[in-house]
């Protein structure tokens, strides 16, 4: 698999561009024909790219099994969406010549294709945040191009999708440039790819170094251009003591599941646990300490991200006032992430920048507060976070409902008693907070929602009906939901 | 009005985010009912407001009445978007416990405030655009606490409007730091609100140079900041054949109302007009200039934009290639802009980047092309535009719609048989189009849809009823419109 060269690069971007002036007539049910012809050459596929999945992954099948099922389930959930059709937020107000003292003119506005899409594959999803992933899905859906440069830990699982969206094309009779599929080891190919002027946008899921270096190549370009990265987060869970008096066991199991589940491969893994001294937290860390020795290490994505974690997590323990609590009984091999629970004092947490960093891997962090107001504290001191969680009894959730209030400063997601992994792909799903999270807290980059990055609105002022796209037309012939004189409706 | 120095600048932040944290608990009628209250204190400083702009604009009476129109016009209107309430995206995915493999919970969001927001006046609608214009509305609307920075040329006037907002929140029983009213005429002033910590967005409206330098300093800040600038252009129009054949003077008449009212100072005055060498064409030049030489220069908005017209004008007109139809047949006087028509062949527009810069003031410059072909090169040249108009026959229309297709590259609204000034404050108008006319295509700056940039939605997973915010509760008290499991109603 050769790196794409910068001749390579522009001629993909041109034969998109030419792509992308075909594509965007496509109707929303041909370009729902296509996300469902794509599933469907995914799942043809079959074994083998589970086999090759596995291979170059080193995650276990029944992970990647779920995982095809989550993206070609993202693929036919945008196909419903553009079958449905409301999603192009069309808004329609009608003129009135006689108005005084200036007659107001017919001005109707929709979503329109923002071009070509340059989406960079993620490591830690070979699937569902890779070549036919949910970036990749939400482009397509918008009716923008897509230049996929796949991720190197994975060429092979990358390629064999990137065939399934080929054929899907040709079977659908649209042109092959919709999609192209790149190689690229080095930062040159990526650093091409956003510089190119043809490039309209960029989504990247992956670290915090990675996509900061393509969002600032972005905006010194002549003309900027929007980078959608997610860049990972630690991810607090706060543990409200009435919670963990009565069901500390549950929650120690829960968490030790979710801190460790596919090695801690997981951006929205549980990074830091944010309790209150007690002799009901004691209890909590020994139950947890004793799930975590119980639990084996599981082999990393590949050497490079095992040994990141090896040597970020060293750093980690070795700070001041930071305790090991647990970690795996079981010895961990070449490549693998070993378990790891450790705690430390709330106040040696503020006074130290290095905890607040994302250890990527089976690792998380308990911080003992000494009160509520430490723990309000630490919550004030963090950066933007994709999820936080409340493990709480019901009554003392509502007596602390300000830490909610808190959360809402930088958070994307919030979850109540429950875990912040598995994050659910529908229209209410928001994978996004302020930066470092990501770089643009107004989009998500799970869920329905994730097609709004790749379209602007365009108003069309004055516009005879037969020059409007169907879902501006007076009739509206699609029957979709649209906002008419400031009323909802569908009339 | 001294300059704001940095510790008042620290101050008003901090203040700001206290006020930010109350704020934002306030319900939808109550933000109304400030944005009303707002409007009626700004009538209430009746015609020395009116006075004092004048003088400080040198703008004429009627055209600030209608300014203050549209201001409170604006206000009432984001006052109506709160009181109805479905603003909010509210989106709410219920609970499958009994799902396979895995329980799916309880998702539900809608769009919450972003925090402090720094509103830049615009000198070329001090009431509008400035203290309490759309970008204020729309920022107090979203529920976010607002600084300004006034402009610079005309300090009184946003001095008298500040006033009359802060009698609004003392009427309201709100805090006083929701508005901060500062002033700044060095570049410090601006460079340190937009890097100050406590600072979550920007607004912004006026010159490429003034926008393009806040957006450069809020990418390079430790936590980036999105700038919503728009910077104006050189908004197209493109004359069609047949139409300058049976309309010439009519349309010559509109245009050169447009391209000279309030001195040519609208970011959406028609800067170049597009048409196919042929005798309509110099017929219509003839009307144009003939209107043209009628119309008397008038007074500037302040001296430094009425030297840089004179500048602009200066160097436009020594370009290669291009010639001077007609200026006004009244001689200009201090800080007055002559009104000025000049002309290029397509080609040696082409060539020249000087050209393709904004005028701002009376100025508009005709592009003769030889064929349809060379009309086409000349939008493909272009770069991102707040608007493009096309003068056209219906039938000629429905023959080149390619010519649409082609400015949906890069415009935000497309006219047609219209002028691009007069810019609708309603649900369907888009004020924005890709850079440089904007820094972010996504959004615009007139219009109930520019309460988007000041929101970002969060996701709350597994909440209790009492815990969610009205709009997300399950009985729909507020009677807004949701999508519900992917249907939009109102149960």
């Amino acid at each position: 698999m050769k790196d794409a060269t910068y001749t390579e690069i522009d001629e993909a971007l041109k034969n998109a561009q030419e792509a992308f002036l075909a594509y965007r007539h496509t109707s929303g049910k041909q370009k729902a024909n296509l996300l469902r012809t794509i599933a469907a050459e995914i799942e043809n596929l079959g074994s083998e790219l589970i086999t090759i999945a596995m291979e170059e992954s080193h995650l276990p099948e029944a992970r990647l099994l779920g995982e095809r099922g989550r993206t070609t389930g993202q693929l036919k959930l945008f196909a419903d969406l553009l079958e449905e059709g409301s999603w192009v937020e069309a808004s329609i107000d009608t003129a009135i010549p006689d108005r005084q003292p200036l007659p107001k003119p017919d001005l109707r506005k929709m979503l329109f294709p923002l071009g070509n899409i340059v989406v960079f594959g993620a490591s830690n999803f070979p699937l569902a945040f890779s070549t036919a992933g949910g970036d990749t899905a939400s482009a397509l859906a918008a009716g923008c191009t897509v230049v996929v440069k796949a991720h190197p830990a994975h060429p092979e699982t990358s390629g064999l999708v990137a065939k399934a969206i080929a054929t899907a094309l040709e079977k659908c009779g649209l042109p092959q440039h919709i999609f192209t599929h790149l190689y690229g080891k080095h930062i040159e190919v990526g650093k091409n790819l956003v510089m190119h002027p043809l490039t309209n946008a960029v989504a990247f899921t992956g670290s915090y170094i990675g996509g900061k270096a393509l969002f600032d190549l972005a905006s010194q370009r002549k003309v900027p251009i929007p980078v959608f990265a997610e860049m990972g987060s630690i991810n607090p869970v706060l543990l409200l003591p009435d919670a963990l008096k009565s069901r500390a066991e549950s929650i120690a199991q829960q968490l030790a599941n979710s801190i460790t589940a596919s090695a801690g491969q997981f951006c929205t893994k549980a990074g830091i646990l944010i309790g209150i001294e007690s002799n009901e937290l004691t209890d909590f860390i020994q139950h947890l300490s004793s799930f975590i020795s119980q639990i084996k290490p599981a082999t990393m994505l590949y050497d490079g991200i095992a040994n990141n974690y090896d040597y970020q997590r060293k750093i980690a323990l070795v700070q001041t006032g930071v305790n090991l609590e647990a970690q795996s009984a079981t010895e961990a091999q070449k490549d693998e992430a070993m378990p790891t629970i450790a705690s430390v004092m709330a106040q040696d947490f503020l006074k130290n920048p290095t905890l607040h960093e994302e250890v990527f891997g089976a690792y998380a962090l308990i911080i003992k507060c000494k009160h509520k107001d430490e723990m309000q504290q630490i919550i004030q001191s963090l950066e933007g976070q994709l999820t936080a969680t409340i493990i709480a009894e019901k009554e003392e959730l509502l007596k602390h409902k300000d830490l909610v209030d808190d959360l809402k400063n930088n958070v994307g997601r919030i979850i109540i008693n429950g875990v912040p992994t598995g994050v659910e792909v529908c229209h209410s799903m928001q994978h996004g907070g302020t930066f470092p999270a990501t770089t643009d807290a107004h989009f998500t980059s799970v869920g329905t929602g994730a097609i709004k990055r790749f379209v602007r609105p365009i108003c069309l002022q004055n516009f005879p009906d037969e020059l409007l796209p169907s879902e501006l037309q007076a009739s509206n012939p699609l029957n979709i939901w649209r906002l008419t004189n400031g009323k909802w409706g569908k009339d």
